[in-house]
């Protein structure tokens, strides 16, 4: 009685059949590349001719260090089709985590870019990657290296047919693996079902989501191996969608010419790249006209973003997902009885971290198990379930006993919901401050502090204490000619306008830069560990 | 690893959490009503406690002889979420296809609206219903019946708790039931897992199938004992969109009123429907000002309505399905490098079948069993698969060894499938009429005359031939006052016009009526029944 199996399969095929001509641009080391589905899916099929030569199998793991290309986007499809696991790799992760990965994942092939291969070459350590049978350059020559076997891409896929049937695959193939980003601790592998996938495609579709639609040329900025570029190369082939690919550390110029050179409608990535787009727009002439929505997510997007975007006459998409999530897992669209509202409550709303997608649930839970009620003011955890929503980590039993209970997944996020069902990040778990048996955020406190035109970046962690057993302090980088003491007085001030005295940091450290981690996100576990036994200087 | 079961259960969640203040608003024989999803969600818990109450247990088959009321649309969450199988029976069928549906699907409750109780009557005979333990009639009182036990549908959840915790089921749960039309056969068994249900949900929200979103107003005009009425209560739901349900029997001054006062964004049904409100619209005023869309389907969609709606500034979205496929299969939507083609282009777009949605697959197959090119002419036999159709029939073998391939469903449609990918249905496979060895469109052939402003209907068969082996014959309905013998003159030289010679009809018969199924479509069986050994008359 049931349907067939959810599987990636179908939306190649209809990409390339209903839409054959959409084109697929990428920015590359050799220059800018442009084809369509249609050549697209033959080079698909030649990989996987490739693949199956080199003697992959069903369930075998492939391996990415890859940058957003066209290259790279083959493999997003040829290797789940084929059965195997498209296990994306963050090339900024320190040697030592690359190693773990690579040996926990026992990847067979790897795919890495030229200009990634010296990272991989450095990171490169014969037990952890004992299992790699093929290393693959993204490109047509292989640069000096000693990773071996090597082979370059065109090499590899060269002389294979652009036949190749693909096997009916069951949906609990696991089709997909990704880490996650090592914030709180070391990465965890994650792995992607075909039906995780393929109910992520769909959901992403929806208008009430990303609502995709063939219309759109979408350009993913943020990286392929973070989550599938957040899903949106399946998401824009499911739609017939014209694709932009901005290549290796694509800069604000790249990004800026790609989107007028291209007509991109559709962009995403972290708060970071967009604020640096901003920054170029100030002294460079960029055409956005194309552009009707950015999708920014990651870390939270701050108000300020939203709101100039907006004079440019471009949407942003504020969206909060975890690469246990596939990764989307709320969107802040406007509800239909906000489209009339004043500019400043929709930016209110839009800066919220939004609406869960349809397809999902959540409830929120504060200490006791309890689940709070949705009044944009208790706090609690966020735990969501869905079918896109993974029910444990790779090998890692420990965090499977930890972080999941039952069908929910513990995210370790610490949220409001308001009364229209709009859900508030206001800090991560292990970051919440509390004082005198309540609770500070600290994340509310950084977005207060870093509102301070003289201030540049700002962490707010929390130090113990005698008498209130937690207490917070603010980490502050400032450019240089600032004056920290004027500056720590006119910050108190500031935030006292907003918030009870006890929330204010006891201390205000002028720092050079917070340590971050490989997806950019602040490092407080870094940041703790840095001021441990040193509490009384802060 | 994998997610979590795809069930329904999160949609009906998420509108009552997320959206408690949308409304759904329903004419019903009470007079109109309106609740909010808040008060809808407790009536569906009360419903759930009480079938549990009647002793219905997971796998249990409940069956709806209904309109589009608001409490057939509290069954539809109730029933699944139970775990139970919700069976939705066409009361337009006669008696002894409602005795073979019920016995074959074993209900164990019935509902029923009062204006329809007097048909179930009618069609009650123990042996058929002796599984049903419960009737339960759609109101607060019982009329008059032989049938029993019998209770009202208010008292039947009367002192019901609303706090109801639904089981977490599996996504292979038998959720829903519905038979096929009947059109070429005894009516087919049809049954809808949770998983077929969920897919089909997302699939219909994404803007390449049907696009909708919290802001629009849905009201479905198709009977939600048609396949779910497309499946629309469970979008809305999931999109948290205000449902509109138009009751017994609408007429057109109904679904007039109601897509005025309930400020209707969308709206779905058969063509029959749409023709029937523009013919009333041309003597009374009608305000269609909110209406954006309306989903037409189950028949082709004819030119003609597609450019009056345009003309009204409404958008018609022709779309293709089977009882078998939950149902929708295609949608035709323009491409997106068609948004700027002239109008008539547009046109003759929109009056295809359309484009595959996302997720499903397709091929046509000719008479030796291989794939026609995509050219617009040639024919084949349609088959698809994908998450949402099914892969077998409800016990009956012989109809699993024929209609189905592998995991392909052969539809029974015979089509042409356009440059673009835009499918076209020429005509049922068993109504094609080969002469000559060469295919004839019946249903071109009909559209080409149903054109002329003295036809009313028009359907065309094949008889025997000795020569060509068969030849085609037009059955015409006309108004009472036209000269039959001069329209006859009429029609063949307008066909000469766009088809080659052979293609004439070589009789035109003048009759009262096309026969007509249960769903309202042309029985060519019984036309075919009609006629049989008199093929020398025709
Ligand atoms: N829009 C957003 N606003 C605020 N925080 C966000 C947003 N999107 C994602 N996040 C944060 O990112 C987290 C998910 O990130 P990811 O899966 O990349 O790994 P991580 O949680 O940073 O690392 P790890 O789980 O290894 O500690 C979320 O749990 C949330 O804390
Ligand atoms: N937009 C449309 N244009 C033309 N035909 C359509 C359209 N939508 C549906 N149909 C026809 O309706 C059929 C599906 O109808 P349904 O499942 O209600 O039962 P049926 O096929 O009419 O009856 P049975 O299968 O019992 O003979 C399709 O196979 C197709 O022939
Ligand atoms: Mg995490
Ligand atoms: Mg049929």
């Amino acid at each position: 009685m049931t349907g067939h199996q959810q599987t990636l399969t179908p939306f190649l095929w209809r990409a390339e059949n209903v839409f054959p001509e959409k084109e697929i641009v990428a920015r590359t080391h050799e220059g800018m590349k442009r084809y369509t589905y249609d050549e697209y899916g033959d080079r698909v099929r030649k990989l996987a001719n490739a693949l199956e030569n080199a003697g992959v199998e069903e369930g075998d793991r492939i391996g990415t260090i890859c940058w957003n290309t066209d290259r790279h986007f083959e493999t997003y499809f040829s290797v789940p089709n084929i059965g195997a696991q498209l296990h994306t790799i963050n090339p900024l992760l320190p040697d030592g985590h690359i190693q773990h990965i690579v040996s926990d994942a026992q990847n067979k092939v790897i795919f890495v870019d030229p200009s990634l291969a010296e990272k991989l070459d450095s990171a490169y350590e014969e037990d952890s990657f004992s299992s790699v049978e093929q290393f693959v350059v993204m490109g047509s020559e292989v640069p000096d290296l000693s990773i071996e076997p090597v082979t370059d891409y065109e090499s590899f896929i060269g002389d294979e047919s652009t036949d190749y049937e693909f096997p009916e695959l069951s949906e609990d193939q696991p089709a997909g693996m990704c880490y996650t980003s090592g914030t709180t601790g070391m990465p965890k592998g994650v792995e992607y079902t075909q039906q995780m996938l393929w109910s992520h495609t769909m959901a992403t579709m929806v208008p009430q989501a990303l609502g995709i639609d063939d219309s759109d040329v979408l350009m993913p900025v943020v990286p392929m191996f973070h989550v599938n570029a957040w899903g949106m190369p399946f998401s824009a082939t499911a739609a017939g969608a014209k694709q932009v690919y901005p290549g290796p550390s694509p800069d604000p110029e790249d990004i800026a010419r790609l989107i007028e050179e291209e007509e991109v409608t559709l962009t995403a990535g972290v708060p970071t790249v967009w604020l640096g787009l901003l920054e170029y727009m100030e002294d460079n002439e960029v055409d956005l006209s194309s552009l009707e929505r950015v999708i920014i997510g990651g870390s939270a997007a701050p108000k300020a973003l939203i709101e100039q975007f907006d004079e440019l006459g471009v949407e942003v998409v504020h969206a909060w997902g975890m690469t246990e999530m596939s990764p989307i897992g709320t969107v802040a669209n406007l509800k239909s009885d906000l489209e009339d509202a004043p500019k400043e409550q929709q930016f209110n709303v839009k800066a919220k971290q939004g609406l869960i997608v349809p397809g999902l649930e959540f409830k929120v839970v504060d200490d006791d198990g309890n689940e709070v009620p949705w009044n944009g003011e208790d706090f609690g955890e966020l735990y969501v379930r869905g079918p896109w929503v993974t029910q444990s980590y790779f090998e890692r039993p420990e965090a499977n006993e930890e972080d999941f209970e039952g069908s929910w997944l513990k995210t370790g996020d610490i949220v409001t919901v308001d009364e229209d069902g709009y859900i508030e990040i206001v800090d991560r778990a292990g970051d919440v401050i509390k004082s005198g048996g309540e609770w500070i955020s600290s994340q509310e406190l950084e977005n207060a502090i870093m509102a301070h035109d003289d201030v540049t970046e700002a962490a707010v962690i929390g130090v113990p204490h005698e008498r209130w057993s937690e207490r917070p302090v603010a980490m502050v980088v400032t450019p240089d000619e600032v004056d920290n003491d004027a500056l720590t007085e006119e910050l108190k001030e500031m935030l006292l306008e907003e918030y009870p005295k006890w929330w204010l940091p006891d201390g205000f450290k002028y720092i050079d830069e917070i340590p971050k981690t490989a997806t950019g996100k602040f490092s407080k576990k870094d940041l703790r560990e840095m001021y441990e036994g040193q509490e009384d200087e802060l």
